[in-house]
């Protein structure tokens, strides 16, 4: 019974980088329930986010479509209202669809305005909600300064936490997120020094336990459905402050030397030099920074591992571990002081790379389990493959990823991209500015094959690492002659996705087969010279007494 | 009064060729009217459609977006439900935006459903029909045969027709679109032979005066209201039949002698090669077709004129030609046999390139009337036209065209398009079949600039005309090795136009330049070390015990 329930938990972690994983090399973190995962699925050891930036990249997970075919560039860039997402295919093979966390929407209402949709509506939720059904919708930044609150929203987890004894206005921000120096003063989550206090609630009081027992709470609320569920925890993102044990779980000696070199300083790309100004990165390039803030960072990892395994057995406990899809990934990485930056936006793996892994209980994954696959994989594979597990045919003229099953099967496919493609809008950071570049034009792309990394910002030259003999990507080979043929293969292979068709998402290349020539069939006749020439089955009746008196020649 | 109203009358044949008008050259052809129009505004004499197909084109200057951009890359291809139209804009201006006759407009259907939108309510006409409110869709085309017919809708010209006396299931095909012959056989309209038969109705009951005056039944209709009417006439479209006496107005010594080389048969482009086998193309690369269709051709046009005057006089008569800006144009050409082709499709001039007049009214556009303007213009530059003469603001971030103003007021702009971009998605046609290419990689571009024409298409060479040396591009320079730097230059401007920003249309530049920076004023802070280094306009008074123990200094 349970086998035939194809259910989806799809996992999203915010700001988690590749590399802070044991199963994906992390010397120091241990993380051993994400590692059970892994040994039970594939772990895509080369996979990227479409956009480096929280908002961008998961439209592209929910839509299955590259950021400049969604158009929603960068963080609370509304998601027009026509775009397709996950929860409009999945729905349709029967799939409720669901959300508990953040997705970072931000709702075209002026579209759902132009349209006559009711916000208030099943549809209009669901537009305004990224295509989920929100179990429970909050982004994790509750934030306010003199202009309001980031977030206009009013999260239940505040509710939750007044009802736990931890009183005040904002919980999220001065308890969660917060801690007290020795003399009880409020220290603030968002401030970088403080990350090494322990947060103001009980471990179990915190974010990540809190969004674990609502997804559980939601599988117990779905019932018998088939359901796709979308947990989507705000950590390790900041406000990067741990709750005990968690706090103090790791110390500075468990961090990582930054990967960076004096020579990155020397004449850098010009959108690099913007970034490494910012005051984020030049925060994370002092060591006693990256001291204070990985350490809590670490934690918030470590406690995210713990959720795994309390789903884990939750999903046992239900019956549903052996036929449920398990996805395990986040929307983009942090610098964490790699390369002098802080952050993500740029390209570098620390950044642009993600942790994906998938869990087929499939049969037919029964060979890779445990398995690493360098395949190069992007975040919009996840919704073809979701499509594909729930026995649907993927929509190829409108999800531009690839259903990772191939790999999942063991029957690796013919063909799979040449290249992956991140693209990041910078028009919204002081870059555009001090690079004098219109807003329109401030994007930059990046192409990643299985050697090279290459990046194109318009208007500013190239940047290029060979990752092979520079896997740290500490040397950019952008103005190097002796690169210039790999920059322009890779640059024609950026030019050749730019010109793919990614609009034309209301008919399939099948409609497009089966109505090849139908017009002829309703009357439409072109080319002919007379009556003779028509096809007798498409000649009208009507028409032969002229054909009789002319008879059939010209 | 009426100077302040300002209305639109935005004009469109289908399939005019460009140079089929006595203002644009054609040595024997009569259009005193449309002269007059072109001596009261300015002749663009370099205007390409972004399409040479009727509904891509249409959805393009109906949008203001590249085929690229909007999706609807072939006839009945549905314009996504998202899109913005014409009346989007310029119904926000205050302005009824009102269609008679053809949009070639297919509805999105399931986006409609998916959304929720009752096709029955004024916001799902809207959507179903391009923007428009209509007072009288007609797309001209009523075939039927065994699989039906192709345009459901059953026109209100067909009822029209039968109360002045024509009678039958389908007058339009059987009266306006036939002729009779010698034994009262029915000659149909869509054979080529029978074109220079007189049509069976009396020229007051052909298309082309019926849609005029049912043009000044919707003005008289709106009243005072302002109004964009987009009148869009199926002539001098197929099937290509014309009434008394416009069917003999013109014989076969009018008709200029064909634009085409042996040469050009010679190891031609694959895709010409395939165009130039249609039928269409074998029929009108005959001598004894183009005598018999193109007379007929003529008379269509030489009746287009004559409603033009009609239309003219009507305007005047109700006070409003001086306040009424007034484009007539075409959806695309027609080879008519010239390159041994027939149909449209292809990029050469007679397909891609379409007569522009725009009469501006305003006193800022005296210092232009009558002049021809070799700016490149493109169709979508006509939704941002009537936006601005509207009185709004032009939306850069959803329109993609340029508001002609400038070149109309005299002062033309400093910056224009380097390049006019047309485009053309094969995968409905024998081509895409017959070359072995996938429907999704079944397209073709055209980059013109001031000198050349170059053409792109997936997986194929390029084809290159120099239009100072070779004005009816009859020699493809698409492999001559001595033009490779100009090939290269134009493929990358292509290129260039293909990573443009298009989906970002939920938020323009200005709104963009507003918002940076701006999370911070709402408590989003990132990168600050502890209190001190927070500015004090942003940070919170709860963060100042914390501040004032530890002082200042880090």
């Amino acid at each position: 019974m349970s086998r035939d329930r194809r259910n989806i938990l799809f996992v999203m972690c915010d700001q988690l980088r590749w590399d802070y994983l044991a199963c994906t090399g992390h010397p120091r973190l241990r993380t051993p329930n994400i590692d059970a995962l892994a040994a039970r699925g594939v772990l895509f050891s080369r996979a990227y986010c479409q956009s480096p930036i929280c908002g961008s990249s998961r439209m592209s997970f929910y839509t299955g479509r590259y950021v400049d075919s969604h158009g929603a560039a960068w963080n609370n860039f509304p998601l027009k209202v026509g775009e397709l997402t996950l929860g409009d295919h999945l729905r349709a093979l029967g799939v409720r669809t669901a959300l508990v966390g953040k997705t970072h929407m931000a709702a075209d209402v002026e579209g759902m305005a132009r349209l006559g949709i009711d916000p208030g509506s099943q549809i209009g939720v669901r537009v305004a909600e990224c295509g989920f059904d929100p179990f429970e919708r909050d982004d994790g930044l509750h934030g306010a300064g003199p202009a309001g609150k980031y977030d206009p929203r009013e999260p239940r987890y505040n509710a939750w936490l007044r009802e736990q004894g931890y009183d005040g206005e904002n919980p999220w921000e001065d308890w969660a997120n917060a801690a007290l120096d020795e003399d009880g003063n409020l220290l603030s989550g968002w401030l970088l020094r403080n990350s090494s206090r322990p947060a103001r609630v009980k471990a179990e009081h915190s974010e990540t336990p809190y969004m674990t027992q609502r997804a559980l709470d939601f599988i117990d609320a779905a019932g018998s459905e088939s359901w796709c569920l979308h947990l989507s925890y705000i950590k390790p993102h900041w406000p990067c402050i741990a709750p005990a044990p968690y706090h103090a779980m790791y110390s500075a000696a468990d961090v990582p030397p930054a990967v960076r070199s004096r020579a990155e300083r020397h004449d850098p790309h010009p959108l690099y030099r913007q970034f490494m100004d910012l005051r984020v990165s030049r925060a994370f390039s002092r060591d006693d920074v990256r001291a204070a803030v990985i350490p809590a960072y670490m934690g918030l990892v470590a406690q995210i591992d713990d959720a795994i395994g309390v789903l884990m057995d939750g999903l046992r406990a239900r019956g549903l571990l052996e036929s449920t899809l398990i996805v395990f990934t986040s929307d983009h990485g942090d610098y964490l002081g790699d390369h002098w930056l802080g952050e993500k936006d740029l390209f570098h793996d620390p950044s642009a790379k993600i942790p994906l892994i998938v869990v087929d209980p499939s049969p037919a994954a029964d060979g890779t389990r445990g398995t690493v696959c360098a395949a190069l994989a992007e975040s919009i594979d996840l919704a073809p493959t979701f499509v594909d597990f729930a026995g649907g045919a993927v929509p190829a003229h409108i999800l531009e990823g690839r259903p990772l099953q191939p790999w999942l099967h063991g029957r690796p496919p013919v063909r799979w991209r040449e290249v992956a493609i991140s693209e990041y809008d910078y028009s919204m950071t002081p870059a555009a500015e001090a690079l004098g570049v219109a807003p329109i034009d401030a994007r930059a792309f990046m192409v990643r094959d299985n050697r090279y990394k290459f990046v194109h910002a318009e208007g500013l030259r190239p940047m290029l690492f060979d990752l092979a003999d520079d896997p740290n990507e500490l040397v950019d080979r952008g103005a190097d002659p002796a690169y210039a043929p790999q920059r322009e293969r890779l640059f024609a292979l950026l030019n050749r996705w730019a010109r793919r068709q990614s609009q034309r998402t209301t008919i399939s290349d099948a409609q497009i087969g089966l109505r090849r020539g139908g017009s002829q069939q309703q009357g439409i006749l072109i080319g002919y010279w007379d009556e003779a020439e028509v096809p007798a089955d498409v000649l009208p009746e009507k028409w032969r007494g002229a054909l009789a008196r002319r008879g059939p020649g010209p």
